[in-house]
């Protein structure tokens, strides 16, 4: 009697925990990925004949339209556009700004961050006090913050081993310095880019405003340039600095998520999403930030159908429209989401760049999160040693309420920061390989997790 | 008596094991290297200002004066140069090949293979026969190959994860090729370039011949002109391939390992030794092969001097001279090893590319490795997660027979192919951040290496 208990409880364990066969179905999803990939050629064109997809510009049009069309040629079970209002600002003409030393401007690489306001037509013009964080800024008090142009000059630590860390740490800087300086009555801000590297690209990225506060123009400069600028303060606190910006914010435009899907045979009402963000800056190609998200989920529905993969449970890819500025996409879809039947399990984003994979980060009910991460020993052989809690995605974040399991795919972070926000995210940055080692072991994931779902 | 017999036990093996202040030097080594590290500036000198270092070069002799003075300015306990003989094999003139087809010469890239001779001076023009394989050449007989070019288009394979496994397959068709197609008759031989990308580079590297076969002329061909050849071929199987190398052997050169150390303060006589090879192919900058290994291996003597750690074991960093072809450097290091009195425990090769750290490979004493295996646990918040058995290194190899523990500091593999060998090795394809981490695994293992020694 014990005997067949023990059997009964093994068969049924068996049936709950990975398989000898899912280490082959991945194997055939690598090699799948590594030689007949769509990923590559879909970046390609998303980046060279399309560019910067910023929420509300032509180009984040004709990615909607390409996304769609491309998802149309797998032959889903359904593809489809979800309609969202979303922001439209808009650079105008490219920026301006030198130090006045000595008689002689000397011009210095700066952008606008997004969201914030243009300078006065003619440019802004004012001293420059440089600080390195909040707490400098509040120290020097509203007389002599007043009228000036605040530096705040933060670089990135570059002892953090994962470079999100130092982004995590230096990002206040770039979104809240411009309520900080104005509260103290500052004239403008200028913040060094986030970047590790020092080269001459401007970062850009989202600011915010209060409705509390006073609007001020708030712009990056490039590391070569903050250090510059720093330079020049030490020689001589009273320089002036000038620059100009003619950004503005229009009327919000309608655009769209896409949707592709392949539905479950025996669960059709559980939903595996993968899922990048269309949208991207408008300075680069949106190569790495996150042409590759989105390719690498439309990659795992590719593969599903080249392998002739019939999914368990329902496999959905999303290319989400605008995480860059007020996540209007993520929030309306999350939305949608709610109001469905069938229920969202689980949802892998990958936003993170296009690198070598190195792991999944793992957010949800803690046992959910185990399960899932017992599965890790299949997948060290292809790099992926790194599984832990963590983080799963600012799209997919927006279903932790529905009790979805949200994994955020890791890629390596060195380079990342390199690249991100700048014109320098460019299509030739991104590796072939490394880009279809991720979409693979997405999709890798994304079957084992239709095979077995989240108990 | 138990329990005093326990504490003894206890206290011994506390001595053998990681401790809790590892962790924090560990750290610091961390930080060292990517706020102090020198190995970037290093590398940019190497690359830019010597270039492409192939034994027997002035590049060669520069580099060797370099990193000498270098670390002469480190103030370690001793630096020297050991004098070695070296091949020199001179490219010559830069090669042309083309198809003729229809009336016209259609051009392809390709270079001389490492250690081939010459075509005679008007070139070497003859029909082509494409294989796949040994086995595909040798069905092909003595009658069909005789007097023939063989054009062996043997793909890396894009399936394999690490990259080395896919070069370690095909690598034996650059290097054995000439003598498989000329023991059939064949005039000459072309190989498709070892690289799993889609370029115009063509990637050199060493070939042999045997006393007992003619030697023919050998090149590689980059791996769009390899696809563009067998294409022709597959319209037409009797157009004429022309090529033309001017490649020769002569005399060898004196030149030098460079030597540099720290002195161990409790146990002298015990080296562990940190290396790269300083030769490079002449085509590009030798950045990831193996100018990045030779400044790693000179940044770990920095990190120990910027910190001011005064090992318990002697730390010695060597660039050899001669990896690329016949290993003279090595094998002459090896044997100055053995008549040395001080005894090489253990020995870390950084010959895999600046890219970013993944592990160590271990080949050695099997209680050895797994005894500095179990230190993985300090190492893996730094990314460093695969700690395998496996391979050391070309150089330390050398040192086998002494009893040495070998081992391979293994960074991400994927690009690695891309640059290998071929002018697309530049130091602009090296990340500072990546190269950082790498040093700082390097110095982290040694410093463990030099407190507990290996047992």
């Amino acid at each position: 009697m014990k005997q067949i208990l023990f059997f009964i409880f093994l068969s049924f364990s068996f049936k709950l925990t990975a398989q000898p066969d899912d280490s082959l179905q991945i194997r055939k999803i690598y090699s799948a990925a590594l030689t007949k990939g769509k990923a590559y050629g879909w970046l390609d064109y998303l980046c060279n004949n399309i560019g910067g997809r910023i929420t509300g510009s032509p180009q984040a049009a004709a990615a909607v339209d390409y996304v769609k069309k491309e998802l149309d040629q797998l032959q889903l079970n359904k593809v489809w556009k979800q309609e969202v209002m979303v922001p439209n600002w808009i650079r105008g003409e490219k920026e301006v700004a030198w130090i006045e030393q000595g008689g002689k401007n000397i011009p210095l690489n700066i952008c606008a961050l997004g969201g914030s306001i243009g300078t006065p037509t003619g440019g802004l013009k004012a001293n420059v006090i440089e600080v390195n964080n909040f707490e400098e800024l509040k120290n020097l008090g509203r007389e002599k913050v007043s009228g000036k142009i605040i530096f705040i000059n933060h670089p990135m630590n570059p002892e953090s081993i994962n470079t999100f860390s130092a982004y995590g740490e230096a990002g206040t800087y770039r979104y809240d310095g411009a309520v900080k300086a104005a509260q103290l009555g500052a004239a403008g801000v200028v913040v060094r880019s986030l970047n590790l590297s020092l080269d001459d690209f401007p970062h850009t990225g989202a600011m915010g405003y209060n409705d509390s506060t006073p609007k001020i123009p708030a712009c990056a400069i490039s590391t070569n340039d903050a250090n510059k600028l720093s330079a020049a303060l030490k020689q001589n606190k009273s320089i002036y600095l000038y620059f100009k910006t003619s950004c503005r914010k229009e009327k919000d435009v309608l655009s769209y998520n896409v949707i592709g899907e392949i539905k479950g045979t025996e669960f059709p009402d559980e939903i595996v999403l993968v899922g990048g963000h269309l949208d991207s800056w408008d300075l680069a190609q949106g190569a790495h930030d996150d042409g590759a998200g989105v390719v690498q989920s439309m990659e795992v529905l590719n593969i599903f159908k080249t392998l002739n993969i019939q999914p368990k449970r329902t496999i959905r890819c999303v290319a989400f429209m605008d995480e860059e500025s007020t996540w209007t996409g993520p929030v309306l879809y999350a939305k949608m989401a709610k109001q469905e039947s069938a229920k969202h399990i689980a949802a892998i984003e990958s936003d993170a760049g296009g690198f070598s994979p190195r792991g999944f980060s793992f957010k949800g009910d803690t046992l959910k999160c185990l399960t899932v991460m017992k599965w890790k020993k299949l997948f060290t052989q292809y790099g992926l040693s790194d599984w832990d809690f963590g983080y799963g995605g600012s799209d997919i974040n927006q279903l932790e309420d529905q009790g979805t399991l949200l994994i955020g795919f890791e890629p390596d972070s060195q380079r990342y920061f390199d690249y991100h926000h700048s014109a320098n995210d460019t299509f030739d940055k991104v590796n072939r390989r490394e880009l279809e080692l991720g979409a693979a072991s997405m999709a890798a994931l994304t079957w084992m997790l239709s095979e077995y779902g989240v108990k």
